[in-house]
């Protein structure tokens, strides 16, 4: 469900975050942003407009005019609780028969070298494409040094999002229980989310048995039985929008002692690549961490996903904790680290903590026991 | 929340429907189509795959070849549900490290001219672009002529997204009370929409007083309060992801009697536009039905938005039914009309069917009264 209901920071964070975008832009040799809705523009002025067909979007010239926003005049509204009032920016209302496009070339120099949003969809990027004489470049490059390091006031927000996401696996006793679907799981964990303050459930797996050898299972009609393992994955927004992602692995009764073992290997791993994370090694080494440990114990094919992923108002984003990414930890960078292990047909198991690093090591959000839990 | 469950046809609606779409892209000179996850893929081959930062695409070549979806090896288990298996098509999955855009190239001969879905966002496009060396064109001109007209089955969809959204409207006086928030009813409406059959809420206006008098504002923390005129905008999609949308507007006690007037008068303009709508007349004309009865009334100026909107797999699609529009209609389009008053600071009203052109008129799958409802 969307809503215009806005919920942001302090108008001058945003103003900070258009200014660093600024810098950024010109050492990329850019000449202009443009941001549609999306967790980018949610991160540059607080406005968590939704993209209809109609196009908003936000224009952020290098060479430090006034950025704007242009957006329909039925949708002005959703701009009202965003920082854009406040910063001063230029609106620029169009209505159904104009040309948007050409409302977003009209504030810019011809020839101008432009970045989009990843989210912009090809509805909008094929006109603005054309309109420019070519095709633009992604923004991510410029903005993810930004939106990577998280500053006090998100970190705040992640801990919160831990706190309340930590709430409802505290409560996971009452909704997890054999007999029951895992649709019906799902739903009662649905509404804990939001009970537990969240704005809004974003994702619900529950993976029993079999299921939870699928990493990305969701949910089913499947009747959860005596003795399942059972892969619980869940997340949603806290205000204003950084998610929650926490995995804990259950079990309904005391678990065979090969599985158990083999939870304690996982469990290992992941507090492996939760000591590895820390300022000056990379992206790949924490993956490594958690990867080896594994790989040692025999389990190598069973974990067949990378470590972990960036979260902030997405909840994938960079940095991305995988072999191959060379990318080099700094403090405020905030990611899962979540590996699994797959056994087809039979189980899986996965234990998922959202951490932040620190000038020394990394913080974990997440609080509850790690270990497989019987219930 | 979003889920692999699958809802869908039988597999040979989506056999005929890639069929068709083959014809018209070779009608287009187009040498494929390549679809990422949103309406069109739903349409096409039944699958409603979430798209995360993997590339997941249906590469559908002109030449007759077997279509192929290209997909992360993890999320596999997402295209189980799909018609993919029963229609043959290729499976080309993809692991971390891998290329995707690459993998999609190999399927097609160098030179191929593509369109993409509406939805792929810019972080697919512009790599796909840059490894086809050109800026794709959009595939809805391709996609238009077939997803406007609705077959019987999804007709059938539509009647029951109908029926059950007016079952939820028939309840609007359990949940809008003097004294409660918009939000605190618009929270009983979003149970109400699952419970009345459908698979989640997608909308919920609830704009009472002034804020009626946006067309675009949501909820809000306003207490709504006696004698306040209450716009209800609400719908969500049922299976297989055909999408509800119906608007009503009520008065809490009895209405002043200019409100009275002015809703009697957009009551007629909602049944003139329905009245026009029928095979062989263009888009604008059913626009202008409402239009002219409103600015003859002396509310021209009140009505600032378009009449309708097309509606189907996504809420919001073509026709339009738009000054300008000079699309002729068919029978099985699908679109809303939706006139509305707006008098700012004060209050709103708006009227909204869903209708399907028949062979000589158009059908409402919605029946609910039209006038301003007392409660």
């Amino acid at each position: 469900m969307s809503s215009h209901t806005e919920s942001r920071f302090a108008a001058d964070v945003y103003g900070e975050r258009l200014e660093r975008a600024v810098e950024l832009m010109r050492a990329a040799h850019l000449d202009a942003l443009l941001i549609t809705p999306g967790p980018d523009l949610r991160y540059l002025i607080g406005s968590s407009a939704q993209s209809f067909e109609r196009l908003t979007c936000l224009v952020i010239p290098a060479d430090g005019a006034t950025p704007s926003v242009v957006i329909p005049k039925l949708e002005l509204a959703a701009l009202a609780g965003s920082a854009a009032g406040e910063l001063g920016l230029s609106v620029l209302d169009w209505v159904d028969g104009v040309d948007p496009y050409q409302v977003v070339k009209s504030t810019l120099h011809a020839g101008s070298r432009i970045a989009v949003a990843d989210a912009m969809p090809a509805l909008h990027l094929i006109p603005l494409a054309t309109s420019f004489s070519g095709l633009p470049v992604s923004a991510t490059p410029v903005l993810r040094d930004l939106r990577m390091i998280k500053d006090a006031a998100e970190i705040d927000a992640l801990r919160r999002a831990g706190a309340a996401i930590d709430r409802v696996h505290a409560r996971m006793g009452e909704f997890l229980r054999a007999g029951r679907t895992e649709a019906q799981v799902a739903a009662d964990i649905t509404d804990a989310i939001v009970a537990e303050g969240h704005t809004g459930a974003e994702f619900v797996i529950v993976g029993s048995g079999p299921h939870g050898a699928d990493p990305h299972h969701m949910v089913s009609d499947r009747v959860i039985e005596a003795g399942d393992v059972v892969v619980v994955d869940i997340g949603g927004p806290v205000d204003p929008g950084y998610f929650s992602d926490s995995t804990r692995t259950y079990v309904l009764g005391d678990p065979a002692p090969e599985t158990a073992e083999r939870c304690a290997v996982l469990e290992q791993a992941q507090a492996a690549a939760v000591a590895a994370a820390r300022p000056g090694v990379t992206a790949e080494s924490v993956d490594a961490a958690a990867r080896d440990l594994l790989r040692e114990a025999g389990f190598g094919d069973a974990f067949v996903h990378r470590t972990g992923h960036g979260i902030g108002l997405s909840v994938h984003e960079e940095p991305y904790i995988v072999a191959g990414n060379d990318l080099v930890l700094r403090p405020g960078m905030a990611f899962s680290i979540e590996p699994g292990i797959y056994f087809r047909g039979a189980w899986g198991a996965r234990i998922e903590d959202i951490v932040i690093v620190t000038d020394d090591g990394c913080e974990s959000v997440n609080a509850r026991p790690h270990g497989l839990t019987v219930l």
